[in-house]
């Protein structure tokens, strides 16, 4: 077994072959028509709690949608509503869920690391949906998978992420996976929303589409994360769009056969052109959310495996 | 099969032998005490998604209760909270949950018309559960059962629909499914809340409960929409309820085995006297709601069908 | 059968020999990990419906988990945010629910009273789950099964309940069924929020939580229940956590393998130093939530029989 982690927090954790493995896995949950198939028996028996400090319902119908496409119960917290409003701190939201016994536990937090913290606490597996600038995990998985089905690898590629790098987790999970698979990455970005210290995950940085999209495979645009920004990073929508935003004419400094991909929801007319986004010949932003749920049963399938052969070993080990 | 739809997205699109079928196999759903029998097989490994931009408890219960008791995986959506406020578009959200591949939609959405859009968009099955002031289709299904089962027939009948007609979906769905099944129709409602050229639906227009109601097999009352109305459409509830609800007097008007309708929530010593509103005699309001649950089980069983021999047809063309 | 209710309404309604009845089917839902084990069987084909007309993310997951380790089809209903908006009363929502024929309803509501006259609206079973000040009976008896399997018994103890008890109902409904089990309770509280009358529960009351503790086997913390106060009752947090806030010196005055116990959500120094909250040598709070989902399917399970019973009763009696 090559997928041996007990948690599922960022991709920095994992080695390119975990990654493989999650891959291929979720490629076989995914018929013909790119439809995830039911197989209720995988996590018969077992509870799913996604737990989401911060709205997303995407990620939590996709998350939701897994779990009961492998026959889970799931249950969904929105915790933003209720105890944490009682003055009752993360940690011991976390620990009662977890004194219910779940199996599979989904945060996303606003917080970057809220999640490792919670993990260290719990003894179910916890899967990271999102943590403030830090890690998006399946996100990333989502996109590498996307990306292999359209291109046939996901090694030796050129791939161009472009807008609000800084305050994205997506931008960050993506990196570092692309990174381990020893693919080119180049940023493109304003300089307002490039971090600084970027370049050390060693890539390239552009603020000018036509230089950064030259060769290019793959060109990931990012949601302009409006609601992290306090004015001031961009000058307005339409100057954004008219120097950053994704059209035909800025496509075509890419490869002829370059991929677009957004991870959604789109801001059309600002970060990307809406008919470009809905090409069925370059954009595969639908697969991508198609890829999310496999991904996504791909995940808490492996997960909730090496759960049980942890109890397996722990009950073997309490026999006399 | 007579029931050939893809979506169910107004009663406009059913010919009467469609509504029939429905109804036939809505009741078939009922036990002897009014309850709905599980069956967990019909929509076994299926996925609905209720998509409410709209909030309404009972309406998404309706259906969330519907589709479990058929067995269906069923995920609720309160989209309102959600990817909305991120900026994206009612056509985008569709989209995103399209990707995750579920069989049904239902959706409920404040403008007229938007689920017949987001319906060309998808390649599910969709179910309208109320879009503005347009339709309601399985309200008046709803409604048409419970009066076949009071009365032995939802033909040549006498029905007298007052209230809030300006703004109700529900009164316009009921006008046309009683109008393709010949009934005969009356509307009773103050010149503010009559809205114009509904006359054109073959129905005769009243202002006064006492004319309105002579005659009447079927007394429907409205909900006054009091949330989508700026002031000045009525003079006070008081004054409302002196020349409008409906009370044992006004009642008698009416036919001596009148039956009393509404499709709730009620607002009671307003629209309907609370002590008629309980008289299991006369009102048959439970009864709505037990039929509800039972004609979105029918729906749902005869869409899934139709969804399935569609994909059995795809199959098959797909063969060499 | 010595469990013969229909609903759970309060302790107030149950005899010992009931509540042991409870505490004995609860306990063997538990493994030896205190984990409770799935049996899909026992609710199979029942619909459970939660409303919660006040939030607790906690209650309602714990309600929700146990239905569903026994098979209900469980859906939940945010109240609070719908009909009754619309103008609807507390029976007609419950009305209109138990129209769509839930099997179990477990309802929450901020006033006291409230459930038990919903109980007598509806036909299917009702599970208090908290109302108002008055009773929140599977609070009591999560206590009672976590006190029974610390210290053996659940009878003959010396019980201290500190701090908020005049807004708690979770101290009312632990102080009767601990005087029903006849053990001897303190209540320890600023004399503000001692409420009046309450010695007539067959307790001793103190304001000094040295001589309150003295010779307790078991210390129970209340929530101060901050949303509930509107000022004047406690000097400061700081203040009141010097007086009544437990730490290891305060436990120190009770017997020396005193457990410790908190409902939760918990104010960490405010009512429990976080330490001892955590020091699984004295407190017992984790497993209060664990026996919570125990307690829960115990309750269900129970009324279910019942209602089966009530069902096969009424079919033999409309036989020929």
């Amino acid at each position: 077994m090559t997928f041996r982690a007990r948690h599922l927090l960022g991709i920095e954790q994992l080695s390119p072959l975990e990654i493989t493995t999650i891959l291929d896995l979720a490629d076989r949950y995914v018929d013909l028509n790119r439809r995830t198939v039911k197989q209720s028996d995988v996590l018969s028996g077992m509870t799913q709690i996604n737990m989401f400090f911060e709205n997303s319902t995407r990620t939590q119908a996709s998350f939701e949608l897994a779990g009961k496409r492998l026959g889970a119960d799931v249950m969904n917290m929105s915790v933003a509503a209720s105890s944490v409003k009682k003055g009752e701190t993360l940690i011991d939201t976390a620990m009662t869920l977890n004194a219910m016994h779940p199996d599979l536990l989904v945060v996303r937090h606003g917080a970057s690391g809220a999640v490792n913290l919670l993990a260290s606490k719990v003894n179910c597996a916890v899967l990271n949906a999102g943590d403030g600038r830090h890690e998006h995990p399946t996100q990333a998985l989502l996109d590498a998978l996307t990306i292999r089905r359209a291109k046939g690898r996901i090694q030796r590629l050129t791939v161009a992420i472009c807008g609000d790098i800084a305050h994205s987790r997506v931008a960050r999970s993506n990196l570092i996976l692309l990174g381990k698979m020893e693919n080119r990455i180049r940023l493109i970005a304003p300089p307002t929303l490039m971090p600084a210290g970027v370049q050390d995950f060693g890539c390239e940085l552009f603020d000018d589409m036509k230089k950064g999209l030259e060769g290019a495979d793959v060109v990931m645009m990012l949601r302009l994360q409006k609601e992290r920004m306090d004015g001031g990073f961009i000058p307005s929508e339409r100057e954004y769009y008219h120097r950053y935003g994704l059209d035909a004419e800025k496509l075509g400094f890419a490869k002829p056969d370059a991929i677009v991909m957004h991870p959604g929801p789109m801001n059309r007319g600002v970060e990307i052109d809406g008919e470009l986004a809905d090409d069925i010949n370059r954009s595969v932003i639908q697969e991508q959310v198609e890829m999310g749920v496999a991904v996504r049963m791909a995940c808490m399938d492996l997960l909730a495996r090496n759960l049980r052969a942890e109890r397996g070993r722990a009950l073997a080990g309490a026999m006399p």
